[in-house]
């Protein structure tokens, strides 16, 4: 059996997330349908992470087993001739036989996207939350600066409690406006259940002018969801990518050295 | 009674089209029916033109007669909050009595989207026409050049013989690239029907490198549909905007000064 590693982007809009379930549409049951139609091998496909309903991916990492003796760009060309067009494999490659796409991974990078035109856009309504006040973009990546680096971040995690640590290293973490777009970005060594649409929430209320700038520092210390913001609706964000680096990122340091 | 003109823009995936039609959802169905619940007043809402099932507008112009008291802006935001979020309202003015959003109109223009990346973008897939091999977009633009001017367009219209003239004046044609996107863009006093999809079609063949570059000159002076390229598929259509200046664009000349 050869390990293949593939790369996918996804609309989540019509899917109820990555994972199967019965009787819904997922990306893990497309995916592991257009590859048993090309191969006629049922794979148990393996991703990075889950994402939620609603949730879209632009490089997705997603390992399988397969006896399949197709090239892998034949493999791509076939996969992605059976997948619905919400659905493309951008890359394949075989990897080593260890490689295990959720345990290696050493960082992913989320995107959420906020539409801040007064007007909400209709071309952008599936994959951005439109905020109509304007946001102060400036405030919001200043708030953010608090939650880098080695934290419980309990506060901004849907579930808690969960099965093991809430505790998660965020790499990097910048909001920054694109015309009449703010973007937020999260580079962390994994995530827990809804962080960063929490961490959306907390910080478009910070953008809006009324908690201040060090209410994202207060929520992250009371240890507490009903501290922090509300959870961003799940369109507007991406999956950016996903790094298997044997070095992982180093962490930054901010102005005071924490 | 006033004369309201609206600019609006509308994601055309979901309506057949701009016009009305018994049981099936329009754009003007639902302009209609949010100024309706606004206002308790059913207006005829005139368009600049038809736009056809699945095609996009950014800046399509309407006009209609109103006795409400309403200010424009209160307008706007009244319709928006009841507009599926596919339409959306930009701009909203009292015009004069005579004003006219067909007959008044001086030029508009449309584009065309050509997503030319080997491998679609699921994200760009209800906004353009995927093309997977290269196109040769300076090779399109040149040969684009021959349409430019007041011609006879009944090459490219889907249905000749029509009730009035096929001549028409384009202003502007250019094809260019940005990134994996192909853009045809035309501006010019008015369209026939599936007017910039046939044009895109055989610009489309053109790039891809197959005619020589004359194919559209020679479509054009064949005067007969089946002498030109395939109608390109509607959901890469955008009207752009259109102009309702007093003195309309100049005609530009081509090099041979014709």
């Amino acid at each position: 059996m050869r390990n293949l590693k593939l790369t996918i982007c996804y609309d989540g809009t019509d899917f109820h997330g990555w994972q199967r379930q019965p009787g819904l549409p997922s990306v893990q049951e497309a995916l592991e349908s257009a590859f048993e139609q090309i191969t006629g091998e049922r794979p148990n496909a393996t991703a990075s992470g889950r994402t939620d309903a609603g949730v879209h991916a632009l490089g997705q990492v997603v390992n399988l087993y397969s006896a399949s003796r197709l090239r892998p760009d034949v493999l791509l060309r076939g996969i992605n001739a059976k997948l619905p067009r919400s659905v493309r494999v951008l890359e394949a490659e075989d990897v080593p036989q260890a490689f295990h796409a959720t345990l290696d991974a050493r960082s992913k990078r989320y995107r959420y996207v906020i539409d801040n035109a007064p007007i909400p856009d209709p071309f952008r309504r599936r994959y951005c939350w439109h905020v109509g006040y304007k946001l102060d973009e400036a405030r919001m990546h200043r708030a953010a600066q608090a939650l880098r680096g080695r934290h419980d971040f309990r506060s901004f995690e849907t579930e808690w409690p969960n099965r093991t640590s809430s505790v998660r290293t965020i790499f990097e973490i910048e909001a920054r406006r694109d015309g009449s777009v703010v973007l937020i970005e999260v580079e962390a060594d994994g995530f827990l259940y809804n962080m960063v649409r929490s961490i959306t929430g907390t910080l478009v209320l910070i953008g809006g002018g009324r908690p201040p700038e060090a209410f994202a520092a207060e929520a992250l210390a009371a240890q507490s969801r009903k501290d922090a913001g509300p959870t961003a609706p799940p369109q507007g964000l991406f999956l950016q990518y996903v790094r298997y680096d044997r070095t992982p990122a180093p962490i930054p340091l901010d102005e005071e050295g924490r």
